[in-house]
């Protein structure tokens, strides 16, 4: 049983703030560094709770306002007692586990923070939180969350200046900064490697521009990729995300003519990125029978017709119509999927899961390597009669490991969010999202202070559809 | 209420046999024909439940042994006394309501034909079938159905003959008679329609060739044909199944090192028809917002990118490569895809329904075109250490509809069965399928009498793959 050696909001009331972290993985580690280095000044308790109750110990060490602890976060009678201490949470479990945190914070009269998407039944408690006198914050952390935030500091300043919006497009990519940025994809993991392999999958990618619908199939997602240059950083390319269209309801833009959001990836990448998908390799949907057993070069093979004299090298470039100098082909050779090397699968395993293991060694961001952060938005409106563009971007790099961009701009709004909630800057109550000027405008000046900065300019010569 | 003119089977024997027939929908015309016309002679009673009481009625008029009414089959309550009246059952109810009835069959002690699949839950109901001393027959239509009979009745030939197989491929197509083949695609709906446009959905195509497990992901399908040319008939594509590895128990081919089925179309549909996979208008997992208003060039355009210029046509051309003067690009424009015409939606549709809509007119199959279903295998095996092929064709034509060829070879198989299972001929009880000569041999035998003949020939040189 756990020591609870902070005494519970129920029995005494203490001046301290106290904060319950439930989660200590890798996207916290700036998150909690921002409370440990504020606890004294700010007067907070922190507790953090981990399945790895040493990991979050370890967290937390060098403050004495904090301690780490064991803790199944998806145990009620666990997590109750601790969320009733609490003054405000933040969950930091899978998303789908956040609501019955919801409710119990609801129950205790305990602020709550999240960084994922908000679900429909997290929606549905918006009166019960406000009864309850708390806020629950969601999509605070970097896409969703940032992106919210610096969007609607802009679409808020034109539509104030009386401006309508035509464009709104807006794109985020967790990447490799340039100077750890050694292999020919242009990219690494600084994320779960699991949603880059299924990236775009599960339905069309939807969006409207100039008031047509548009749909983009799965298999066609990484073939319809915009170009954009970022001062600076170079070219990156884009391709859809899943749904632009609930943009509309979010950002309060009804009835703009174009909606947009996408994924960055270096120029180049979505490219070879579609040769997996054309193939098959992305597909989580069923075992690959036999692929427990198979190689590199055997798993490639399963997709491509039978031949017993032609290479799988020869029937992937017919198949996929890759010309004899194609640089994706090197891309393809670098991740070693000819090679005849197996795994120790205790399986069958997924496609998905099997190419999930070829890149997992190939796209390690190793221990020096600094990640990045790159988003950009692109806001075309008309005011007085005339069409004008604004763009904004944001590139963060990572700092030494663990302190990733990843990390910090998932972490630190979410920090800047608590605190300001907790010395009652932030005074909205209910089910939200970080879409409010009196939210966003105090975090995103404190994002400032550690480098999170948007740099936006007038473009002279709108860029329209039409 | 219905009036039960014939005695139930409880109350009182009679020497005449009782055949209940639950749906009177399509298929079952050529079915109900046969147990018509038989009836006198056979001994039997049989009546026809149906949602539609005078369809029912209307199918079995011109018999006096046989009545027609309406009946809810999903209604256990209307169901069961129908059931314990009977001494078989015909289940053309979808195959999701199968189990139900198999249910009621069981503890009426009742036989039962479904031209269905089997399903997992119907297997689990082998031991309880035979307790009641009930045969629960399965797949006994036409794909599957004859496909089965005609493949198995060749595979026990050579494996008496000391035969080992090597290579079982098995294709069949429902698709329009040539003498009322007069559309640029080759091919009319003689099935439900609905099951044409998903066809291929829901995984990857799955089989083994020369030992290797190969996939082929939906948006490749179409594009992974193999060409077939059918005595007398000219040339046929063949497209990969969902799942052939299960054809491996089915056929107790356990160690085959290739067992590959697929679907046949008309040498060009795969090709053309792949263009509406490739834009993602056969997609039935998302509501196509706007769709209810879409002109029919609207959807097309709506899987393209934006360009205020640009025409449909070309767009579509660029973005799929079709050449200009490609006999595909025929087939798309003669199916009007690019016209400005509105239907009536009362809401937004998926792609595929609105893909199904603009099909349907242009793919019906008119009162007097005639259909046509072809049936192909092959079977490579080694015998005294030396390869030999054998292949194996069947082509049924429609009669004046409603007796299609699906109609007949469907409904024939089931007839035949329910026959041989009335008068004893076949014997075995339990959840089965047609796979064990008793069942197979006869009725193969009896449906040449029908003109469902397979021609069998000896291929000099065995088409092999190493």
């Amino acid at each position: 049983m756990l020591d609870l050696k902070y005494p519970r909001k129920t029995k005494t009331k203490t001046n301290m703030k106290k904060i319950l972290v439930i989660g200590a993985g890798l996207s916290t580690s700036s998150l909690l560094r921002y409370f440990t280095q504020n606890a004294e000044k700010e007067g907070w308790l922190i507790r953090v709770g981990d399945q790895d109750g040493a990991l979050a110990a370890s967290k937390v060490a060098n403050c004495k306002n904090a301690e780490g602890f064991e803790l199944d976060g998806l145990d009620e009678e666990q997590r109750s007692p601790l969320i009733e201490w609490a003054d405000l949470v933040i969950s930091m479990l899978p998303a789908r586990f956040h609501v019955e945190v919801a409710k119990d914070c609801i129950k205790h009269k305990t602020n709550l923070i999240t960084p994922s998407y908000i679900s429909d039944e997290m929606k549905a408690l918006n009166q019960a939180a406000i009864d309850a006198g708390i806020v629950i914050m969601n999509e605070i952390g970097v896409d969703p969350g940032i992106d919210h935030m610096s969007a609607k500091k802009i679409l808020d300043e034109i539509e104030e200046a009386g401006g309508k919006m035509h464009i709104f497009e807006s794109f985020t990519g967790g990447l490799v900064a340039p100077e750890s940025d050694d292999n020919p994809w242009n990219y690494k993991f600084s994320w779960n490697p699991r949603n880059v392999v299924l990236a775009g999958q599960g339905g069309a990618a939807k969006f409207i521009q100039e008031g047509q619908y548009k749909y983009i199939p799965y298999h066609r997602l990484f073939r319809r990729t915009e170009f954009i240059e970022i001062p600076g950083y170079g070219k990156f390319e884009g391709y859809a995300n899943r749904d632009s269209l609930k943009y509309r309801d979010v950002y309060n833009l009804q009835d703009i003519p174009t909606i947009y959001r996408g994924t960055f990836r270096r120029k180049g990448f979505s490219k070879a990125w579609d040769c997996f998908v054309q193939l098959g390799a992305t597909d989580d949907s069923y075992i690959l029978e036999g692929s427990k057993n198979m190689t590199r070069r055997d798993f490639i093979n399963s997709f491509l017709p039978y031949n017993v004299n032609d290479s799988v090298e020869l029937k992937l470039r017919h198949y996929l119509k890759i010309d004899q100098d194609d640089p994706m082909f090197m891309k393809l050779e670098w991740l070693g999927i000819f090679d005849k090397v197996k795994y120790d699968f205790e399986t069958d395993v997924t496609p998905a899961q099997f190419l999930q293991r070829i890149l997992a060694d190939k796209w390690k961001l190793g221990p020096d390597d600094k990640d990045m952060i790159v988003m950009w938005h692109k806001f075309v409106y008309k005011i007085n009669g005339e069409f004008k563009e604004i763009n904004s971007h944001m590139v963060v790099k990572g700092e030494k490991q663990p302190y990733t961009a990843m990390s910090t701009t998932v972490g630190l709004p979410a920090g800047i969010c608590a605190k300001m909630i907790l010395n009652d800057t932030i005074q909205i109550k209910g089910v939200q999202l970080p879409i409010h000027k009196e939210i966003y405008e105090p975090i995103l000046e404190e994002l400032e202070k550690f480098g999170i900065v948007f740099h936006e300019q007038e473009v002279v010569e709108p860029v329209l559809y039409i």
